[in-house]
């Protein structure tokens, strides 16, 4: 069913508060998950939301707790995440790093001790749509294994790359698999197979079986051993520029998952351009692509969902929805 | 065969010099050269020299011309490399964004109108030998069709990422297709197949065939649709924030590719870190990942190779080397 962006973003407000979330942080917080399901990534968040209310309640996710700022250094700051509420979290780390590339040209967060940031895309368009360039990623826990190796000792480890342009940002949004796990999730949901081999079953074989790879934890990295080297690699930029902890020191379990890794990267590409010439290269780079045919451009698909949701309602699941609502119309 | 680095650092600084290359630069570029033979990167190394000398004499690669600042903000500097060679280019441009990093705990430089950085790799080690995490990437003609599309719209534009650990850097050099150019040459010139499809042949049909990969400019992007997505915003970045070429506007013959777009990014942990600390990190995060079994950490085998070289001697083509002699010996 569709429901008004509004109506959505309310429930889900009430939601937070009930958990003991302050007013504008819920606010906030349940605005970044109904953004996620308005642009298509509803499993980051509606549907995510009964998973983060239980890490509440199991004391993971800290509503109340603010990162802080550990260690600065001109234009590069280490925080401390606190286990607060990983997507305010996020959203704050972005935040000050895009306040450092406004006086710096560029600048970076670190940030320790946070939780999932659900849906990535946000920190990207958060950037993007403040005229700057926003490059930021999170470990996660193990779920691919090393390329040659066959357990998982590596995440998927999500990134984020997002350009400004008035047209309508660049923004890539990927986990490091070639399925993230809300995609194979999806996948599993609606019964169908993975569209190309996203993994092994336990048994060790490729699969386009996408439960066999939720059950296995063995997901199949972006470009064989590329993608479980780069994942690797920005597993330990996070891990040591944050003081925080690698892939392989956090828990295996989706429902503990806590103590993560994340780095935010900010340019500001107008502090050494002349004016205009960004976007008129951005513009021409897209033109270009999309001239091909039979594709578009990265965040095109998010904005036309989002157009769509904003004008018939943002598409939900119906049992999620309801037994959500249910627990604030108590 | 195998041969001294020392010849081979001193056969090519005289090939540089021949071509009007003065003395210092030459002994820098040629080093850069034999290093990547050194590390087993002959495809960047010396067989790609015959080359870089046919685009010397073609004029597109300017053997005394300079990068220099063209805009500066803090931490971050637009750069022109105005055609001088790739790879100096490129180490200067490292070297400053090192410099800025010392000063600001992040800095960034992107270069445009630059040639061929030849073994990207170079400029990782560079950062991690010093102690800095180094992030780069460079645009490149177009030889990837973007997801959905034919023909090829968006360059395979190598990623860097390296790590400083004082037991061996971690360093990911890696194209954003499946095989590198210089892979699929390496595979056609041994007369093997892929061991994975890594493109599409003439009539658009996946393939494990090299060569008809490289006739037919469709080489796979890593992961499918996330590798060109990811390319693609790697380049308008790199193209932005230079002010320089996209992909898109760049020559597709591979002996007149010119005015490349390049983005280096230094980041200097220890700025935030307690000492030690990021050591200890990464090498948890390396015993870890080695402890799977099958697997080495990224960075272990150019040290392995590296080590090797230095003690046999370095790995050489015995025809691109007895020609490269012959035409200094005269």
């Amino acid at each position: 069913m569709r429901i008004p962006f509004e109506t959505l973003h309310g429930t889900l407000t009430a939601v937070l508060r009930q958990e003991g979330m302050s007013a504008d942080r819920a606010d906030l917080c349940a605005r970044l998950f109904a953004e996620a399901s308005r642009d298509g990534v509803a499993s980051h968040g509606l549907n995510r939301v009964p998973r983060f209310v239980r890490m509440i309640r199991r004391g993971i996710v800290d509503v109340e707790a603010r990162p802080t700022c550990v260690s600065a250094a001109g234009a590069l700051e280490r925080w401390d995440g606190r286990r607060g509420p990983g997507n305010l979290n996020a959203r704050e780390a972005m935040d000050r790093a895009m306040t450092l590339a406004r006086a710096h040209g560029i600048g970076a967060v670190a940030l320790a001790n946070t939780n999932h940031w659900m849906r990535g895309g946000s920190y990207g368009w958060q950037a993007a749509d403040a005229g700057l360039i926003g490059i930021c990623w999170t470990n996660t826990l193990a779920n691919v294994p090393p390329w040659g190796a066959t357990d998982p000792r590596v995440g998927n480890n999500p990134l984020v790359v997002a350009i400004p342009r008035k047209a309508g940002p660049i923004v890539i949004d990927m986990a490091l698999s070639q399925f993230s796990v809300g995609a194979l999730g999806g996948y599993a949901a609606r019964g169908e197979p993975l569209p190309v081999a996203g993994g092994y079953d336990t048994d060790g074989r490729l699969t386009t079986d996408p439960q066999a790879i939720l059950d296995s934890r063995r997901l199949l990295p972006i470009g064989f051993w590329k993608g479980s080297g780069l994942a690797f690699a920005l597993d330990v930029i996070a891990a040591t520029v944050s003081a925080g902890l690698p892939t392989h020191q956090i828990v295996t379990d989706p429902e503990l998952e806590t103590d993560l890794s994340q780095v935010f990267i900010a340019i500001d590409p107008a502090a050494v351009a002349d004016a205009g010439q960004p976007d008129a290269i951005a513009d021409a780079a897209v033109a270009h692509l999309i001239a091909g045919g039979g594709t578009r451009y990265p965040g095109a698909g998010a904005l036309a969902t989002r157009a769509r949701s904003l004008r018939d309602g943002v598409e939900v699941d119906d049992v999620i929805w309801r037994e959500l609502q249910a627990s604030v119309s108590g």
